[in-house]
Formats: C-alpha cells, sequence, structure tokens
C-alpha cells in the first residue's frame, strides 16, 4: 500500500471509530487477544525470521531480547489488551458543562484524537498496545515499527485486522507501514493532512529525527537525566535506599536515577554508606572533589557526566552548599523528566516542587514510580517530556482532545 | 539582537517568571497598562511611520485599519491589559490530587508553557494582548509581528519593557523580534532549542508555512467555513434568526456561517423567507438545484463553494434529504471551527453533536459565539482548530501545561 492509500483508508475508518460504543471496543479488544494466541505459531514464526537477520547482522543481546516472542511473551500482549478492555472508556464524557448569561450550556466532550500515528523502533509488543490503547479511545493508529521486527508486526497486525474484519468493525482500524525505508518514513511525518498526532517511541536519534522533521503535531516521549536531591535535613537511611532503588532496581529505563546532588553538610554521614552500598551493586561512581573526599573509590567526575543519562551502573555526585544551588543545578542539566528531594523541610519540599522543570517532582519516593502503570492509569502510552498537551506518563487520556458542546435555544450574539 | 541571543535572554528570564506571585504580576500588568496611555503620543508617531508604508505600498483598507492606531485604541489596549491582570491566576492550581495504594499522594500542578513564540501579522493590537495574556499565566513571549507594523510594535514593545524594568521585573519576559525578514522568520520557527511552543495568528498561508515548517510544538489557529443545518423539525423562524446573524452580523471572522444545508422538507417554508432576509443584508446567494427551486435570485453553486470561507457578503445553500447526508457534508467540507443544528429533534440534536468533527459544535444557537470572551474566559489568545493540547476558543488555561507533583514517604518501587 502506498503511503496516500493508508491515509485515506485511515479518514474512512476514523468516524466509525469515533461514535463506536464502548462495549463494541471492549469485545473486540478481549476477542483479539484470543486470536492473537491462538495465533501464536504463525507470530513466532514469523519472529524466527526477524531474530535470525538480527543475529546475522550482529544485534546486541539487549535489542535481541526485546525483539524476541515465545508463547508466553504473546500471552503478556493478549493479556494487556484484555486489561485496557477493561479500563473505563474515557469517549464521550462531558466536563464543565456551565451556564453562560445568556442561556447558553456550554461543555466539553471528549473525543478520540482522530488518527494516531506511532514510529517505533524493534519491540513487537509496541505493535499490539499501541493498538489496544488507540482503539479504545476512538482512535485509528498507523504503526510504522522498525524494519528489524517487520516480519513479527506484520503477523500480529494481519491477526488484530482478521479479528477486526470478524468482529464487522473497519480493518483499517488499525494500519502498518511496510515499507520500512527511511525516504517512506521520512514522508510519513509530512502526513499532516492524514495525521492528527504523531508519536515517536525509541532512543534519541529517532526522537530528534521525528520532532526536526514531522510536520504532523507529535508528542515528544523523551530521555530521562533524573537526579535526586539529597538535602540538608533529609533522613539519610531513606535516602539511600531511595538512591539505590532509582539507580539500580532497572537501570535501562529513563525514570531511572543517573545523578545525586548532595548537600555538603551531610557529606560525611551519607557518603561512606552510600558508596558502601553502591559498591555492592557494583555501581561506577563519577564525584566532584567535596564528594569525593568521603567517597574514596569514586572517580573524578567530568562537566559531561552532569549532563549524561547512563543506562547503566555509573552515577555521578555532585555537592551543592544550598537548595537554591541544587535547584539552578538540577535545572541546567535535566531533561524535565523526574526529580526528587529527599527532606524533611517544608519549605525546601515546597521550593523545590514549585521550582523544579519537569514532568514529574518526588519528595522523598523514588523517581522509578514515574510510569502510567504506577501512576494508575492501568496503561502506558510513553512518558512525554514537552509541555503541550500531554506532560509526564500518557495513558488513555493523553490519546483523547475534546470538543465543546453547546445547548442553545435560539441564542445570536449581540 | 540575534536570534540566539534572544532565545537565550528568554530563556534566562523564564525561571523568574515561572514562580512570580500572582500580586505581583497583576500590579505590573495594571501598571504596563498606565504607561502604554502615558505613551501613546510616541506610539502614535511610530504607528503614522508605518501607516504612511502602508498607503504608499498600497495596503488594502481593511489593512490599514487593522494598522491603525489612535488614543481611543491605545486605551482600549490598555483596558484589556487590566481586565486581564483582573483574572483569577491559573498558575500554581494542583488537580486532582489522588492517594495511590502504596501511600504516594499524586497531583498535577498547573505551570507555565516556558517560552511562548508568537507570529503575527500587521496588527499592533495583538502585540500588548500577547504580552498580557503570557505574562499573566508566567510565560516569556517572543514576539514577531508582521514588517508592516514593525514601528508600531518597536514602540509598544518599549513602553511595556520600560514598565517590566521599573517594578524590577526581567525585561526579557517580552522580546520582540525586530528583523522582520523571512530567512530570520524561518530560523524562528526552528528554536525548539529555546521555544515552547509556537502559535501562528493571521491567514491561512502564514500559518501553513508555520505548520510545514516549526520544529516548535505549534498550537494552529485556522480558517473557519462554518455551517448551519436546518433540520426537519426546525423552528425556522429561530432558524432564519441564527442565520442572519451567523452570517452577517460580522462578515469577515472565522465564527461567521459560511454556508447553509437545510432539509428538503423545509425548503418551501424557509427558503423564501430567507432569500428576502439576506437580499436585506446584500448577501450574495449560490445553491443547489433542489435549493434554487425556492429562492429563484441564488446564482447556481459549484463544487468549489462547498469548501470554501468567503468571508465576505455571500453563503452557499446545500440541500441534503437526510441528518446522516447533512453529516457528511460538513464532516467532508469544514474546517473543524464552529456547526451548528436548528433542530426540535432530540435524537437528532444529540446525534449532530456526537458526529460532528469540530472544535465547537452548537444546537439551536449562532455559530458566532465560539470566541474567549463569549465562552466566559475573559480573554482570548486565538481558536486552535487541532486536536493537540488545546481546541476551541484558548483563554489563559491554554497558556498553561502541567507537571505532576509526588509526595512520598520513603516509597521505593519493588
Amino acid at each position: 500500500m502506498k503511503l496516500d492509500e493508508i491515509g485515506t483508508r485511515a479518514r474512512q475508518a476514523e468516524p466509525v471509530l469515533r461514535i463506536m460504543e464502548t462495549e463494541k471496543k471492549n469485545r473486540v479488544l478481549k476477542k483479539a487477544a484470543e486470536n492473537l494466541v491462538a495465533d501464536a505459531e504463525t507470530i513466532i514464526a514469523a519472529n524466527a525470521l526477524d531474530m535470525e537477520h538480527g543475529k546475522e547482522k550482529g544485534m546486541s543481546q539487549g535489542l535481541l531480547d526485546r525483539l524476541f516472542l515465545d508463547k508466553s511473551r504473546i500471552e503478556a500482549m493478549a493479556e494487556g489488551m484484555c486489561q485496557v478492555s477493561e479500563l473505563d472508556d474515557p469517549i464521550g464524557e462531558v466536563l464543565g458543562m456551565k451556564k453562560r448569561p445568556n442561556g447558553l450550556l456550554i461543555g466539553q466532550k471528549r473525543v478520540p484524537l482522530g488518527v494516531v500515528g506511532i514510529i517505533y523502533e524493534a519491540r513487537p509488543n509496541v505493535t499490539a498496545d499501541a493498538f489496544a490503547l488507540c482503539f479504545k479511545t476512538g482512535n485509528v493508529v498507523i504503526l510504522k515499527g522498525g524494519s528489524d521486527a517487520i516480519h513479527s508486526n506484520t503477523a500480529i497486525v494481519a491477526s488484530l485486522r482478521k479479528t477486526l474484519k470478524e468482529e464487522q468493525v473497519p480493518e483499517d482500524a488499525l494500519l502498518l507501514i511496510e515499507d520500512t525505508s527511511r525516504e517512506t518514513t521520512a514522508q510519513f511525518m509530512k502526513m499532516n493532512r492524514y495525521v492528527d498526532v504523531l508519536i515517536p517511541r525509541g532512543g534519541a536519534g529517532l526522537i530528534r529525527a521525528v520532532v526536526e522533521n514531522s510536520t504532523i503535531p507529535v508528542i515528544e516521549t523523551g530521555t530521562g537525566n533524573c537526579h535526586i536531591y539529597v538535602d540538608e535535613t533529609a533522613d539519610l537511611s531513606m535516602a539511600v535506599d531511595i538512591i539505590l532503588n532509582a539507580k539500580t532496581q532497572r537501570v535501562g529505563v529513563c525514570n531511572a536515577c543517573e545523578s545525586i546532588v548532595v548537600h555538603e553538610n551531610v557529606r560525611e554521614k551519607l557518603l561512606p554508606v552510600l558508596e558502601e552500598r553502591l559498591k555492592e551493586k557494583h555501581v561506577e561512581m563519577r564525584a566532584d572533589e567535596k564528594a569525593r573526599e568521603y567517597m574514596p573509590e569514586a572517580e573524578e567526575a567530568t562537566e559531561e557526566d552532569w549532563g549524561k543519562e547512563y543506562l547503566d551502573y555509573i552515577v555521578s555526585i555532585k555537592t551543592v552548599s544550598s537548595i537554591d544551588e541544587a535547584i539552578a543545578h538540577i535545572n541546567h542539566y535535566n531533561t524535565k523528566h523526574s526529580e526528587a528531594i529527599i527532606t524533611n523541610n517544608y519549605t525546601h519540599a515546597q521550593k523545590f516542587l514549585d521550582e523544579i522543570d519537569a514532568a514529574v517532582v518526588y519528595v522523598n519516593a523514588s523517581t522509578r514510580f514515574t510510569d502510567g502503570f504506577e501512576f494508575g492509569y492501568g496503561a502506558e502510552i510513553g512518558i512525554s517530556t514537552q509541555k503541550l498537551h500531554a506532560r509526564g506518563p500518557m495513558g488513555l487520556l493523553a490519546l483523547t482532545s475534546i470538543k465543546f458542546v453547546v445547548y442553545g435555544n435560539g441564542q445570536v450574539r449581540s
């Protein structure tokens, strides 16, 4: 299919999706989950081709693991779709209906975005996830996955579209761009005539390319250079536990802690204990001069370290002499993702919440909670690091827009 | 000033604006309004230069009128700033603070967008308006006005910045790009490193250029091909009044009615009366075959008419044989701005509200109400016709984002 045909088909399916009843959407999602498991063999065979090519071209173990599908992973994808089917449908809710002096009743009705484009890398589970979230919110979705997962994606999409057809729902509620060439991807980003929103999911390079080239409104999901600031009045044992959790519970994720900021007055008590605990977890430390006085095994941090998202067993340690210096340092080097203060000082807690510019700001908790499931959304399409439309973990609501509905009885403007 | 310097200055002012107390912002706005009136002579002298150039290059009477400033227009700008100072400040409000099972308290705090860019044409009143709305919401604003108003804009910005300085607020809360060349404008649209949101205000060409070239997230404000559908069960006298209001109360605006859609069963009673009334207002009619049977003076409509935003004393008339046909016609030709149904049928009213895809959908009221003031926002920065972030009239809230604030007591993720 040519891109223009994909766009046209998406727009044709869109009005049907927009007004589909919740019960029907839920039924289709459950049925799609069943069929996905029933089609596991076909999907696994397709995935085996992708894995073979991946190994041939020398993909890293980490990437191969993300690409790999077996029965239990397909069951997990199906389970995710069932969970989405059980979430409340946000579409159709009317918010804030108010009466104007002239008698007009004005409210905001939640509606789908329309056609959502998603560009992602070689993670076939995103294919089912993204479909489920978009379908539940009445959106048509056009997927552009990585070339390394094309066989897996094609098989998964075939299974999902089969269910749509069986359930007499427009198959074009889900469209896959099978041509994964660079030119087609570039062209896709210019399809603002057909696509309402584009969500890139993947590494910094992919996201930058989309932001710089798309004429479609983009929801930017981004990297996380997350800090934990240990204030003068912090409960230091709590601080150590939170830092260990945020740094080591899972290192390759965007909400992991990459840098520790320490008030100079707690160095003596905090840093030796922290060094011990980080060493146990094999975390490499890169610290400034003042921190290294109490962390003899830490290497010297360079300017580059302060801005780095390691996604690895490495952490930087910066000393400050006031909360203002901590805030200025964090606002300068962070990626506006997730930031935490550990403190028992009320004024400092509120100040940090007010002055730090990030999607999520914590007092006395691990940055690892920045996640749609942990926030109680039941699902997540990504974590937005931009300020427009959605910021932070994005659940179903991030896939909706509003329209104003106005009830009158003959009002004209004077 | 070079663009990079403007961007750097904006980002330096931004953290100060972000946490400025409401009382201070209000005081500055009132003082700025006073000073603007006090500086009226200087501003009028600058405006005279723009007017002279405009006349020399043969600007239309309409554009010259939009460009023109006198004492009373400057007073109206000042009055607008005072009104904004009296609106509630949305910044700092925390919404939906909820407790998670692990004890984390998670809420959404309203924060400024950061740095807002506005690209507009030769309307100097936008300069003061945009500053007031952005300043009230703690945003730094970078303005890029049209070259035809450069002297007026420079004088207005000088007056406003003088107030900022006097009140010891960063002057760079308001920055004007004085180089109005095409190259600089193109470069400005790529400044996503410095600017959080770009709002174009002006004609279709300007908006298209911004959407196609900006790497900054854009809020698209657009054109309005607005329809009024007269259903079979409509109160026909109400229908005529609403159509006349929506078509003729002000013709050059985006929420004016451009097309009337009529159920065939009301043609006989509606159209002769409507023709009479439209003629009184000198409105040219372009109708399809079935409508012309009852509107002998209407010209024949062409395919082109259905998609046209006339912004003039012209209207098209389309006949349909069902509400489904009306909805399909409107969804095909509209610009997703404002659409109305006149009906007494409950099911049709709800169906129209559900199925029409537009920023604002009306039952039994004039489309002319699509306006920030009419919606009770007290101010307006534009009308969004996109689905991301803001849709419909945009008041102060459209100039805000949120950040999550999370209160914990030592929670770590398991």
